[in-house]
């Protein structure tokens, strides 16, 4: 079985990261690959990284398509960036890390908080909660200000600060599990597991696990329906590769 | 890892079923056993039913808390019944067969429909569906019209008459995947699937995924909160035995 | 009109307490009688307790329509366990206490908070606000946290701390009333409600009135849809006397 | 036990049939009284009518507030107009015949359908359900499109077509009971219930069940929080006569 | 294009600075009016100076189509009073100053606040956020605690006390923008904004540029289903003026 | 006042189309342009087309900042694709034509129905209804099954399976308007209208009379909060160009 992760940021060292954090997790006979787009943003921190980034998650399924081989793809960023475009071009399933924690999540748990990098993302965590089914299932969505990179350059205080906010999480929120809210915390989650004591879901492992069953169960991702291929057609400029698209490709 | 299978009702049959159904989709390295209560009704079609199964399930977790070595619990039952009181006894995952199809139609498709067989127990996954979050992602829950056990005395027959539901569904509903509703049609899955020709879910083999998953990733059942072992206390009667559990049990 | 109460734990006193309670509000005409399962725990503090008493409950509602001539039953534990499998087992209404005082409070207030024993029982709070539609109007649960038999057994210090978090909620919740949120707080409502200040709804004494309600009105529980007679089958082991039931009774 | 029954409309033959019909419902010790506005229409089919009848029902409860000694008032159009007004104007509980009727159909059934008189009519119903917690326990709105006073004129067309359209939602819609839409229809409800052979639950009844079950237990309307009494204040012109309501009155 | 403003209340000085705050913001073309109901309270503080307050615009505007020549409505109260009811007058659109507000606010952030006068008010807003569909848009309602005359009799001492709980609103409450819960806070809107320095939304401006907007696309007031004009009726009393109107009228 | 509309597809025509049936709308002393992006999908008919024109709405918002002088933005394309990035780029109100048209529906009916050219999209028109509010002020979405294009290609073909698929919704949703669901549709809208004779609304149009309103009021994207300018970052590849950026602009 090969699973192929995007991170959708264009930062290499993060998706070493990510793929060294899964690869950790993966089962026997699970082949793990990671990319990360050609072209795009280091981080994600906005809603205009992510519009960006969503094309780059796109490119990287179709080149997985080219290829071929590629039973699961993984979006390893916390909103999920392009997710459904990705399904639409793939038979293969396409795991989200923000879903994936939240499903696994709501299944040790009835209720719990996610800690993120920004305040300002949180909106991107609430539209998914409510387009998901999950916004009464989450208590609260929580920031230790940090923003992304600072995982890869400031470790140790980015790791003390997301410690800190689980804590409050776990004191304060009347819950039972936290979801770490940002795929750069990846390697971190068994350290803040083991600081706050309490289930700490994180999203790269939990869409793995996911793609592994859906792919184990020969569950594909549907082709009837809003998920059908996209409909070729001319696309213009720079995206012109993407032009007359005859999916599924062979 | 050591994934243990409840059948909530006491039909020894269908647990071997839906225990062979669940062998075809294990993993390498998971052992699976099946039980199923010692008391408890034949099948499960009622809330009355599902009430009295729920007892069913607690002992049979019980009992396995007290064997030890046990990684997972699944409850085999469309209704989950039992499934937080479960999860309050045991620090392994449990999972049920309806929340575990659900997570993963939604994996696979944007809406989906449920093909369950009485009529009469749409009510019950119509609050399952609530409570889980799943409201707006479940188009309509259709009836093959049924009895549970007719899919083991009249195989065809039942057969049959789900293919053409879930037809109607994959025709009528704007969906893109079809949930079975009953842990009976575990062993049918492939060929319903085939016969439809759009992803068909199952939650037997659904939830022996997410077990596998939850294990694998060192996920347990949050002991913070409202899912901590119960308070030991005396239990009178027929339930004696319950009295003082001084859990987790060693 | 005869009205039977079931105690869903089995402390005889705190079903004579509740009881008592309910004599007091009782309509001139209404004969009252209380049990509680022969079988179960003592105190209803959890899931696993909840899915345990619901089978009493069953049975104690078997046991009325038996012996014939109720015309209505009440569940007397505030998460209403086995309310729905009741409702299935007789043509007479079966009433809840959480959801007659959510019922009631509604027409007095346009919010309310629930103070209820322990915060682990909140979740089934929760559950139930959804089911039944009350999420909006409850602004929140809150817990005293006394377990259940110290209502009985240190009813003074229980009462302080009762008190003071209906206090609380009066002034921190922008809420018109409150809902006591287990049935061994019956009889004190009275004089919490005159500490407190506000209206204080029990579940008891509402759902008393619901039953008798709809008696006088002559409706009874539909046999039309999902509450019909569940189908006779058999049950095995110590279940076996719940086998081939031909509801109605007679 | 004094309660006043509010026909909101200022047709006094309706008034007398719901009194009429309210009177067969009323518990011993019950005095029941009803009356209409002096002004305002003669049936309501609209928001627009429902506007001017609001003012009619908060004059009508003035009135008793001044004449005293009124446990309880009834709202008895199927719209509620007015009755979070009624409610800060009084210490008495105040219940309409809408909220009623969907309160007590949801303890005998999981899911009702209404039938009223005009599907433009419909809407109100649908904010109501919204507002109260019931949308998802009513599958249904449908219209036998009949103006209410052929309710009066042409009883036996009208009941023809109630009945034909609660058959057709017993037999189409997945429910167990049926809220008749309409204030009107009281004295119609136990044949209809007869010929449709499900339950059929109808306000002015249900309502008037609630306002003794709220007043034989002591609860009143809150006057902590927003229902509190309004403050006094100067009215103009027609409504002159509203200034400076020192509340409560005495 | 005629816009005429209905100042709900009958505070002719509140008409006047409602206007004057309007005419700032009219486009060149549009003619402005306004009015209050000849009878009804000074102020709008609860449901029951609402309910009085619904007939007046519902009088006001019949005047206005007995006038003709509008061809807007603006309702200026928060609470929207008698806007469903106004809407089946005529086939001018009408726009209430909440509703009016929330829209505009979701279009310049992702979350809001509201600061109201008086909290029993913030029910009314609450009902309205739910019915409109803004419920998860608004993270929080807030009060300055004053009385709505107060805007007029002591504006200094309210417009701090205003700013003041904006400032909370903007500094706790993670949102993007207020919405300004009255209409006597119209002519204090830029000051306010200034002093709070993110987006205030204040309704009547808000309602102006919407009716504007819908005049000159040709929108009007759907005649079709549960907006057509009311049924012709006989009314009564006070009411009498009001009957058999054949709308529209000339 | 400069509004500048952006066709997220590439096609010039459409563009050109669109916005000459703005013009017809815009308000004296508004100057409109348009643009579509360099590149892109010549039409949006998928989550992947989407996807990919989002981007070319960012860049299109950043090129009019760069230019500066713009007052408001138009999305049009009926999936607001990109519609938060493009706030974050900007404090000059951005308006999706989608979310422009629900709004403008919600004043003039209570319930709306869709018509939108794919049934595939309808999902894209479901998530965007739950995020904005107004869920359960659609009751349906419709497809005239025509491809985007063949609104430029054969309008005439079209042309009557939109009248006809509207004509449908009028006559079977309980509805009172039809919102247009393709910004290709905008030079048709009257000629719709005029054929289904009930209130038809169209985003282009509906977008335009929001962004005038929002400018004239001097209401602009809030940038306190989640839609503050997104923190400047390197961008690599064929996106370097994004790199860095300082907003605002100057």
């Amino acid at each position: 079985m090969h699973i192929h992760i995007i991170n959708p940021n264009t930062t290499a060292s993060m998706t070493q990261a990510i793929h060294h954090a899964a690869e950790r997790q993966a089962s026997t006979g699970t082949r793990l690959t990671a990319s990360q787009p050609e072209s795009g943003p280091v981080s994600i921190e906005s809603h205009f990284d992510e519009v960006v980034s969503a094309v780059g998650v796109a490119q990287e399924v179709l080149k997985g398509e080219r290829e071929g081989g590629i039973d699961a793809y993984i979006v390893a960023c916390f909103g999920d960036p392009g997710l459904l475009a990705a399904r639409e071009l793939t038979r293969a399933p396409v795991i989200g890390i923000a879903e994936a924690a939240f499903h696994l999540a709501t299944l040790i748990s009835t209720r719990f908080s996610i800690v993120t990098t920004l305040s300002r993302t949180g909106i991107i965590a609430e539209h998914l909660l409510e387009q998901y089914g999950f916004r009464h299932h989450c208590r609260r969505i929580r920031a230790a200000e940090i923003p992304v990179l600072d995982l890869e350059h400031h470790p140790e205080v980015a790791f003390q600060r997301i410690v800190e906010e689980c804590c409050r999480a776990r004191d304060e929120d009347d819950i039972g599990a936290i979801v770490l809210g940002c795929g750069g915390m990846a390697n971190l989650t068994q350290e803040i597991s083991h600081e706050v004591g309490i289930p700490v879901v994180e999203g790269v492992s939990a869409a793995l696990k996911l793609a592994e069953s859906l792919v184990s169960l020969g569950l594909h991702t549907s082709k009837h329906g809003d998920l059908a291929y996209p409909r070729p057609k001319p696309f213009t400029g720079q995206f012109a590769a993407l032009s007359d698209l005859h999916l599924p490709l062979k």
